[in-house]
């Protein structure tokens, strides 16, 4: 059904054309609000019917966001549960394209897409129909527990999936909930294949047993995960002491005493500090490599968790060299080499994973994934499936519903030329953002990125809000990442007069500074 | 909208009329396949219409379950990933209420009802209807980071979930995806809440905040959650280190060395026992005590985290007094009382919450829950509300689709009064396996429960597992807990006439042992 990355084979004018009949159905069928602007007298209507109902630019109606409902229904949830980090309340049904609409009518450019989960931005036509579907609508009511009677098209589901998108060399799945629960169980299954090599053909002892169930070793040994300054991986007690991007985020939990090492930091622009990033590639190599050695006493190295681009830490980037070179001591150590592909992941970066870029000696051992692909879990080699059942489980294991979302998500992908889009708008966004930082180098410097996975760092922390504050009181929404950088990560269907929109918008707010 | 605890409070009458309704207009509209009986010719379509498209007994197809076609997309699906758990691969489409078609076409009279997680069976007419309706579907569709820009009415909806199910006492939430998420997170706002205390009004240190991001005391310090040997609380390395039912969920992974309570194990029938059961509470209170005292030095127990019935470690139950005298210890102590109902919410034990049945001095301090609730969370006192943004959080932090279903199915328990049902039906369930096991004394003993919450536990393993095969094999699913015995979860709309068919052939299998 899914053809083996096929993304750029299908003629674009068909699939247009079929998409401005599903939208202008849809919009009708579903009654979609296309507050003021009538879809059917929109010009680009037949090139781009994805986008038929978003405002030509931001609509602001409130002095302020939030405005005065988003602030009452704030004060109202405040009386429930703490809602500090609730920035607006959003309108759903009439949130179109690239554009959230908020509670006071305010049609928001959205270029941080629920952190980075929505690849079709807001309701897409083609997935309103998704559960307009018998098959579907009952697969979504009658969850099961897919490690004990799945539904009958789940092995071609998942085998469809692994034709697809699975990294090119990785045979096996496991599905899971979200980024935290895929990397745990990604984890697990990274001390089961290194206590497996240890034992060979012997079976776990009595003593293993026995102590593992009282939390002691040997059955519980002191093994480690590998992971880096500036890495996050999840919020589990688990994936948070592989997570070192803020202290907020750890601070009062226990957490397993395993090694942390540190990421390169390179100077910008790269290609005129070539000499100092590949000593920092060295030095940080050989760091690593004398870390495992020193916790093999205290707590074994079992496997490196790294991101390609370090999401919440900062957008940090890392050469392919560095990646390549951590690859090779994996190798040499007989650990696992995880790539946590949960934010970065999913077409992004211009490649649907992000590792692809590195070119790297196979596949990595374990890929984890979650955000724009709905779901959660991890594609692995063969030797990291686990033959003992109930090792790896979980009452759900997942949630069927999310996939068939994931499916079409990959057939938009594949008819609308998404990844196509991601690298020439994102070429055309990431070209402006040079340019802008050129003229306000006081405040900008670092531009950097893949696709759409762009970031920029301010001169401080105090600078980054305020321009991020007034980017959203001219209806723009950005992310925060690290200290002091901004992170954009605009839907897939983000095309050249959204970025036109941003950037004349962003120029205002640094002349205004 | 949903009202306080006020279930059976409706007319049934116009209950069942509004029902009938629904379910024609449901299976003619949703081409629903009734296996061979006519809905509309079915006698009993007035008084039960969610139950108008089961079969009136277990239909079986194949020799054996599972059938050729199960056994075929299992060895595919093992290509895939390890597939030993699963007993065999569903017709979804063709389930309804009790009974689960598999891909043989058999209709099986589902007593485990996908590890207890749906309430209302399969195919319910009204959750057929949940995402038929604009908005629904715009929410399913448009998933929100819930804690950056929540939907419009997610503040009325957890409102409501407060007034209608939250346990008394009990006024904040906090939503998560699945159990263990649920108490990962619990744990969390337990470590938060107990080092406040301590702290008193002085803020963290710079030396916290920096080892904590390294993993090190004091930011991460050394805190506990006590825990009980047979309880079990979830699957990432935090939940793990209070579980301990099994050691194949725990073996080659690291764990934090927590301490581990004795849970009462109480003599059967408890009317007959009594002295010895008050003795094994009294001991069993002193020795959580005595482990608190302990650990004092090395691992400071924080909270104390318990099920009301343990479930996967046997269904083993424990007295109103010990789970008193448990909350008064943590009163005593200073620390947390949380009550895991991932498994035991949701109506099964004839009241919404099981430890209801306690009759605490006032609510636990947070009370975990997932599965039958379609969502995960945790239900807690003001003071365990964290007040610093982005400490208890998650990209998703729940999922307002599943919201929308436990909406549907809170109204269903209320108009079809099936927490009625669960204490009526529940005591002839009972009933008739305290009179089997009576007849078999020589294979069954210490049957058990509250409500739909059952167990009997077989003379050992081997002939637990003879039952369970040969139960399958005449169209009977039911679930196995600890190390010999049978856990029963009907749906909440199991009928006298489910318990009939099943005594009966459950009677005929034990006969022919």
């Amino acid at each position: 059904m899914l053809r083996r990355r096929s993304f750029q084979t299908k003629n674009i004018f068909r699939t247009t054309r079929e998409y401005t009949r599903i939208a202008f159905k849809s919009i009708r069928s579903i009654s979609l609000v296309p507050y003021g602007i009538h879809p059917l007298s929109t010009k680009s209507a037949k090139s781009e019917a994805p986008l038929l109902c978003e405002p030509k630019e931001p609509v602001l109606k409130s002095k302020d966001i939030p405005g005065p409902k988003s602030i009452a229904l704030k004060k109202k949830l405040e009386t429930i549960q703490a809602a500090g980090t609730v920035e607006f309340f959003a309108d759903y049904e009439k949130s179109f394209g690239n554009y959230i609409c908020d509670v006071d009518g305010n049609m928001i450019l959205d270029i941080y897409t629920q952190i980075s989960t929505l690849p079709l931005g807001y309701n897409h036509p083609k997935l309103l129909q998704v559960f307009q579907n018998d098959q579907n609508l009952k697969a979504l009511i009658n969850r099961p527990a897919l490690g004990v009677t799945p539904g009958k098209d789940w092995p071609d589901k998942l085998s469809n999936m692994l034709q697809t998108i699975a990294p090119k060399g990785l045979s096996k799945i496991t599905t899971m909930m979200c980024g935290s629960c895929s990397n745990e169980n990604a984890y697990k299954a990274i001390f089961i294949w290194y206590r497996n090599k240890l034992r060979g053909d012997n079976c776990p002892s009595e003593e293993d047993k026995k102590s593992a169930l009282l939390n002691k070793p040997p059955g519980s040994p002191n093994l480690s995960i590998l992971s880096f300054k500036g890495g996050f991986h999840g919020r589990t007690l688990g994936t948070l002491s592989t997570s070192h991007t803020n202290y907020i985020q750890k601070l009062d939990y226990p957490a397993f005493d395993w090694p942390v090492a540190t990421f390169p930091k390179y100077k910008y622009p790269l290609d005129q500090n070539e000499n100092f990033n590949k000593k920092e590639d060295k030095n940080r190599l050989l760091e690593v490599k004398k870390l495992i050695d020193s916790s093999a006493c205290k707590s074994p190295v079992a496997g490196i968790i790294v991101e390609p681009i370090q999401c919440e830490g900062g957008d940090n980037e890392a050469s392919a060299e560095f990646f390549k070179g951590l690859q090779k001591i994996c190798k040499e150590k007989g650990i696992a080499f995880l790539v946590d592909e949960v934010q970065t992941g999913g077409g992004i970066t211009g490649k649907f994973w992000c590792h692809e870029h590195f070119n790297l000696d196979g596949p990595p051992d374990i890929v984890t994934f979650s955000k724009k692909l709905q779901m959660g879990g991890f594609f692995h080699k063969d030797e990291f499936v686990v033959r003992e059942p109930y090792r790896i489980f979980h009452t759900w294991m997942g949630d069927p519903s999310k996939l068939l979302l994931l499916e079409e998500i990959i057939h938009v992908i594949e008819e609308e030329k998404l990844l196509e889009n991601v690298n020439e708008t994102g070429a055309y966004f990431k070209e402006g953002l040079m340019s802008i930082e050129k003229e306000f180098k006081e405040l900008l410097h670092s531009t950097r990125g893949r696709g759409f996975f762009l970031a920029t760092t301010c001169s401080n922390a105090a600078t980054r809000e305020k321009i991020v504050v007034t980017l959203k009181k001219v209806g723009i929404q950005v992310g925060v990442t690290g200290e002091s950088s901004i992170r954009f990560r605009p839907a897939l269907i983000f095309k050249k007069k959204h970025v036109d929109i941003f950037l004349d918008r962003f120029h205002k707010v640094l002349k205004c500074l």
